[in-house]
């Protein structure tokens, strides 16, 4: 079988314009690709989003193989910026230039390039299961959570699952993912009674009020970290009040905290402790006060084991580095899929992604099938 | 000699539209029936500012008796609101209604009305000096302050000095002012690094920095007030971050105090306060802070004593009221004439000053006018 080559893939997929929630062609190439590799091909699209699913072998197959990726990429911005064309997949000193070069055309491609050479080797009960979403980049709500739903819906299991974000900070194979902090952002609002600043106990001042509850909860130490995790933490990301008159007390002040979270916690519980702090300070201050709380996700970890440990040895084997199994960094799909089955992530050098002239190294790109091709037959040895 | 009508007077200054800086008619005015009194009347203009100075008697004589006020009024706003026309001066119910109506054309009207009715009576070694001025409602730069710059370079002196401004909260007689709080305004910037709210190890927040300084400022007792002042204020007007992003870590936070002190603290004496606790945070926290301080006016005071005891005395046998002897409420030129001579300030109801529909108690005008022929009268016996 003729080897499918994940650099022109990649730059295939860089010219496909699709800017979330733009579909761009890309999830229609891969479509072509699958289906003609021997995939079973089903367009799973929600809320004006396009999502492709992608099974080879039979349903519900005992070992099935999972890949999470998304072709959607974030916006160019100001073309005039760019030192190429956004969409030209320019190939230039050993990289390849575009937007969703690191973030994450290759790291599709060369999933997709192994799963296609390895179509034939995908013993009996073992199937391939590639889900691709167009909304990743976006609200992420008709994305991944679609493609599980529908999975759900029609019995399709997957027993492992990878995602293929980029994972390294700064070289190839120094890290992988196998879970990550929980995100929540909690609004508050401090509500007084506004006045004349030479009358103070006239009025009732929200302003120093708020500022004592940030003052407390920023000193909080929420935990000294996890077996697996970094410690919790918390940032006061704004106050504001908007009172231009020097000699006017507010009614109203208004603050936001943001709270990265590990395993020793839930949003819930959090949630409680930032009403009982809230409400302490209102009791001490006779200052009303709200809070709305929105949470980003929960904290999750796939345990080191076997699925993590099949993936860093193909790492190693492949770039000579062994990965380290964090749990770092913002927030990624994998948050979805993690109800479903284990889930690791590994993929190539994030550094450029989402800025002007995103590229990636296309050695990284061949090396990264390789990686892949290691996984998938190990998977099934 | 006829009586000269103070509340005619009123009505005719009402009619001046003399909005700050426009002098609107009003001191020309003035100027003409204090000339035809007798009175050596000087424009002291400054800045496209119009002030107007007026003595009778000889400069430099040894019982001087000052009069300060002001014939420029605040805006109207919108017309519309109104129930008559704003410089109307229409008599309605009682009252006299205009803006200016109490703050303070009736001061002036009454004043001057008594001043020029005692013109005979004032001793060959005493003097009447009259000093109003068309800027008290705006910058305040050149107005009193020019006013007694110019008589400081023409060896002109007051021995004692009334400022006419409104000073009884509800009923006529209450309230009389011997010295005003200080003022000041410190403007507070804290500076850190910027960074993700995931990783705030990386940067530097300068929000609960800031927040534990004003928490700090706002807990402090400056003092528990002095014999003649209320206690001193402090009030945390603002907090202002201007962060939307619940993601980012923001590079520079600002907040604003204002404080009212008596005489137990100077502006200087505070600021070096201020500083000092904004260094003490800034090197728990690591976060850079700075300040600019504004100062409104220092606090002053003419302490009970013969001139508020004569002027206590007139309100007394008018209005049969004792006047309580305050030191409460916002600035007044009164802050520029301490420097000069003893001040005490002595109005009418200040109730509805800078109100729309401002309007004054045509009884209360010519109460104030035997107050204050009483007042002069005592001044030279």
């Amino acid at each position: 079988m003729p080897q499918t080559d994940p650099v022109d893939l990649t730059r295939r997929l860089i010219q496909c314009p699709s800017v979330t929630p733009e579909e761009g062609g890309a999830l229609v190439l891969l479509e072509g690709l699958l289906t003609e590799a021997g995939f079973a091909c089903t367009r799973v699209d929600r809320g004006g989003v396009a999502n492709l699913f992608a099974r080879l072998g039979h349903a519900g197959a005992p070992r099935t193989l999972g890949f999470n990726g998304h072709t959607d990429v974030v916006p160019v911005g100001n073309t005039g910026d760019w030192t190429v064309q956004p969409f030209g997949a320019e190939a230039r000193d050993g990289y390849l230039w575009g937007r969703g070069a690191t973030d994450m055309k290759s790291g599709v491609a060369a999933w997709v390039a192994a799963a296609i050479d390895l179509a034939a080797e995908i013993p009996e009960d073992g199937a391939l299961i590639i889900a691709i979403t167009g909304d990743e980049e976006g609200d992420a709500t008709d994305g991944t959570k679609a493609l599980l739903d529908w999975m759900t819906e029609h019995q399709e299991r997957m027993t492992a699952c990878i995602v293929g974000e980029p994972t390294c900070p700064n070289h190839m194979g120094e890290m992988m993912k196998i879970g990550r902090r929980g995100s929540m952002t909690a609004n508050f609002t401090a509500r007084g009674i506004q006045g004349h600043s030479a009358y103070p106990h006239r009025a009732r001042n929200p302003v120093p009020a708020l500022a004592r509850l940030m003052a407390r909860l920023d000193t909080h130490v929420l935990d000294e970290g996890t077996e697996h995790f970094d410690a919790s933490t918390l940032a006061v990301t704004t106050i504001d009040t908007g009172n231009p008159a020097n000699n006017v007390i507010p009614a109203t002040s208004r603050a936001t905290v943001n709270i990265r979270f590990n395993d020793a916690h839930s949003s819930e519980g959090l949630t409680a402790w930032l009403r009982e702090e809230m409400e302490r300070i209102a009791g001490e201050t006779g200052i009303e006060m709200s809070m709305e709380v929105k949470v980003s996700g929960e904290s999750f970890i796939t345990p080191p084991g076997e699925l993590s440990a099949l993936v860093a040895a193909a790492v190693k084997a492949e770039t000579g580095v062994t990965p380290e199994m964090s749990t770092s960094g913002g927030t990624s799909d994998a948050r979805f899929v993690k109800d479903h089955c284990p889930v690791v992530e590994f993929g190539l050098v994030g550094k450029t992604m989402h800025q002007v002239d995103e590229r990636v190294e296309i050695a990284q790109i061949q090396q990264l099938k390789r990686v892949y091709t290691r996984v998938i037959r190990d998977y099934f040895a």
